[in-house]
């Protein structure tokens, strides 16, 4: 099967990371994924929301947004909408429920989490990419208030992306937006540097699938996201990879 | 092991659907699973969205909503918070996902159907039991407005169920809520008649969840979901769930 | 006078209130009018409005809501249209009024009950019925906190009816929708268990009318609600029915 | 029984409506009733609500706001707390459907009338306040598009009061705040110049009234509506007045 | 050059401040400037915003609105919109601004002042009608919780108008609404009674404009205001004019 | 005087404009001005605003935003706030008024542009930049559509800056974050390439300026945006520079 881009089936578009991209945020970097580019940042919030207060456990949350020139046709802003869409609620959502899978929020203490991923250019993958980028803002924001007496709070690494099938029956890797408005099946998966899922979504809208098709895309995300975190693991540079997971 | 309420690892809690529950949608039933008590109408609308204006295509969209009685502790309308909740919008786009998979939207044409998913009492899977009722509204709602000479456009049965891991490692079907608040893994699992999916979302926010944990969910899902459409079967009879997927 | 079902002017539509309908909240009931159908909940809430704070005194509220498909043709949620009708309004701020009238707030303490009226099938008498309900929902939510030390809080027994003026000078009692949307004089009628009134709300705005009118829709209310009021006697019981009014 | 002010049980504070207040509405008024004052204009729009497009008939709605100065503790604007609330929204229903009872919308023709009511200082009675001057207002309005062929549609005088129980059981015309504020029952009565009623909204939510004194408050009523007509025709002439309810 | 009403360009329209136009506010006045009529009136709030509470130093904040009547064409309420324009809050916070500049807010005391601006009539040049105006209110609203051992917190006297260019040429003072939708040059302009600036405001959208133009419109702006301060001073009279920006 | 950043008081933050930033606006670039970073993309719609069609004319419109880690602290998205602060509203409306001033509109024809500028990074003088960056935007979002038969609708360039007084009398020229919240009198300024002022909007909120302050302030700014204009000529090269003002 030939893909719009020339790559083959199994292939990732071309991942690069920058670290500290913002000077302000505690953790922040620019995500390129071939032509999707994301801002992820992580702000420290001295205050957890209510359902915590005294409780000496952190919390995390996201929140995701497109700029207005990101799409290919204008997207209206939410703050003129004067409403979030059911699109960013469900992506935002995802994002917080899967870092926080990683995170020793007890560690962490009375502290709030704040990552913004704001969406520079789209095309297609941006809620995955905004994972996989995340983590890495979120692991600097970790390490700037790190005390090595204490519990790391970041437990694993976490990477996303997402498969998919298009005309009918070809299973592919990490499509993009051309190809993503073809697909009839959309799977994204988000998965730990141990190898276990945390969040699988699969929709077949446009056509039903069956277990065999399903064991292929999760056997192709699999694929993805290990090549995600070595790239992870490699910009992190031993010294803070090797702090993931592991007590003081 | 033992469940809270005495049913084995595979066991659906009792169902019941009451068709034809309210006199003005032109479908509506009222289904019980436990103490989950939800009321599903079917509307159907001479207007389509304007993105399908002139195309000859309908549409179906959903919406869902607690009544502030339905919960253990009593929860605020969304009407007087001013906005949907994240969770409101995630259940009712699944809801429209899931129910706009097996419908025929050209043979429906230019209509658009309101599902509308009001939970009276809610105690776990309110999402799945609003999607495997909101099927039965629907297909009486095509056939109040049904022309023998076209096609029937409901393609296929359709009806979800959830499953979990408990006690980190126990898979169970068909939460309750007490079971709900307690699980590692919480996955919902839509197919059709034909025993295909149409959507898996699964989340492993507390724990992240292996492949083999995965395939053991989707069996006792596929089990639960079989069981639900044998029932939806019956209840519409030969005549109606004959009609389903059938050209005229 | 020959009226659409059948019934003579003074009669009220066959009434049905089906006591603890809902498992969550301290009291429930389905109020049946016909084929008016509300869900009646009471709430009790530890925390009083801001300006009852440390007064020992307490309040009641109601929330009012029709289902979309409750009513003709669909209506809109208001947490879609993202505020809440004047109509909606009027009818909460009418039944919170209402129920408050026969309360002892003081003796109640610094608790807040919420009323939540849902109606599920609208034929006209919404508002009333939902009042004649909520009183025993009410009723049933105060004795599962009582001490039989203090006051029962609730001081009468309270129910509410429509009148209104049909073919210009017809006087009817019990409104159903049919009925309504022909009358030229509305009017509803709220009156406590002593036989006096807490509301009175009628309007003319297709035809003013006289004094003479006036007395005829009054006596007819009376007469209506007395019989709503043994109604209520009769499912209350004597042992909870004597407690009303009474002190320990 | 000595009033605050020193007025007798059936009398009404000073009133002067002072014609032409403003310069661009069709008609405006500024009406004074002892210290409460309300600046009312009504304004004709050629675009009818879409219910009536086409039908050749008008419509008139009313729209009411209280100046954050206007009352005792400064009141916050509802557009900056971004809703229009209950009071409010109770209070412009009353007034669009009172002025509306005495138009012959036919004879109007398919325009729109927004009567808008804005209390410049509030000392209780502003919303019986703003019909009666609203009615002279919104005569101005009609008289400025009149054609001498044509009906005039403004079909008879319209005057609104406030009466109410105090002290238990002493009956008064015309309430100001601080009489309103200890008020035991508060109702407020619109009538024509005919002598009928178009609204009655009588509450007793801190007491209930009997079949006695509903008749004192409606006779109290019926006498100080009698004087505000006569007012209303003394400063509308002749010329105007004879206009009122005759064809041409 | 001649203008629509026959003024020379160097004239003010004729202004009028009534005192203590209502009775509620600690200060409130009208101010008419020619056919345009704002209520300002000045409340004092005992909180604080959140960023002030402890410091012992006091704010004032300004709120601006449009009756609906009050211009040519009826302009919708900005509570039925649910939001707030871009103008008006552009007005609001200039208002606010230019009158916090002459406030000594730490021997105002940890209080809050709010301005409200009503326009009862637009006819050009609202927003520096209202700060002049609401210049009296605030000093009449200073004046009623003066204690003479203190630092009287006005420090100085405030007055603005508006300049214009019109005929791509031609300069004038205080425009009206006829002039000004023909300006090509239009500016604000706030100064202290010690012939300061404290907000220039001026935008050529329609022409840019040169360095002389901005000489000759500033020369007129300040000819303006030293006239409208006088009145100011005139109207305080000595006793509180005096107390202006003198310690005590 | 000793700057922050050790610039003099004439002195420019480097400037640095990167054209085509995003693939899919028409006109777009990242504009840098020392710390402070602008994306800033300019859409071309089909549809003008209502009050535009049939006319033939164009019209032009911005928005801006802070992504939420811009800032020292974390600043809250507006569309979590649900509402546009009035600060950014002042923002847009400044950008749009000062970009339309350059442009025939006429010329342009019915179609609708919209400016965004998202500051990714903000050190200050983030609307002065939007407008620097917004114009190279502009110029080649009308390139991509220019009909070389026409006249090309940018009639001038445009450029703008910020300038302060701090110590209390120290006149600077483009102000930092640092410089900017300890100024007295802060003012922006917006220029065409022909030497007029498009905007003027100085404040002392702080303290009042006197004239010669104010003559000051604006021969700095006319010295930065000569040298901002300088730039933006040579990096849009003679062939599209030429173009600018220019008929066909």
């Amino acid at each position: 099967m030939e893909r719009f881009d020339g790559r083959s089936e199994n292939e990732l578009r071309h991942v690069k990371i920058t670290r500290h991209y913002l000077k302000n945020p505690a953790g922040s970097v620019l995500i390129e994924l071939g032509d999707t580019k994301v801002i992820c940042s992580a702000s420290i919030i001295q205050q957890v929301p209510k359902f915590l207060k005294g409780t000496g456990t952190g919390w995390l949350s996201a929140e995701y947004s497109l700029l207005p020139g990101s799409t290919q046709t204008r997207v209206a802003r939410e703050s003129v909408r004067g409403r979030i869409s059911g699109r960013t609620q469900e992506i935002q959502r995802l994002i917080g429920r899967s870092l926080r899978s990683i995170m020793d929020l007890k560690a962490l203490g009375e502290k709030n989490i704040i990552i913004d991923c704001d969406v520079i250019q789209a095309d297609g993958g941006t809620r995955t990419a905004a994972i996989t980028g995340a983590f890495i803002a979120l692991v600097d924001a970790m390490e700037s208030i790190y005390d090595p007496h204490c519990i790391f709070p970041v437990k694993d690494f976490l990477a996303a992306t997402s498969v998919g099938v298009i005309n009918k029956d070809d299973v592919i890797l990490d499509l993009c937006y051309a190809e993503d408005s073809h697909a009839v099946v959309d799977m994204n998966v988000v998965m730990t540097g141990n190898g276990e899922f945390v969040e699988i979504q699969g929709t077949g809208e446009e056509h039903p699938f069956s277990r065999q098709q399903l064991n292929a895309l999760l056997e192709k995300a699999e694929n993805g996201i290990n090549k995600l975190i070595s790239y992870q693991k490699n910009i992190l540079g031993n010294r803070l990879g090797w702090r993931i997971g592991r007590e003081p």
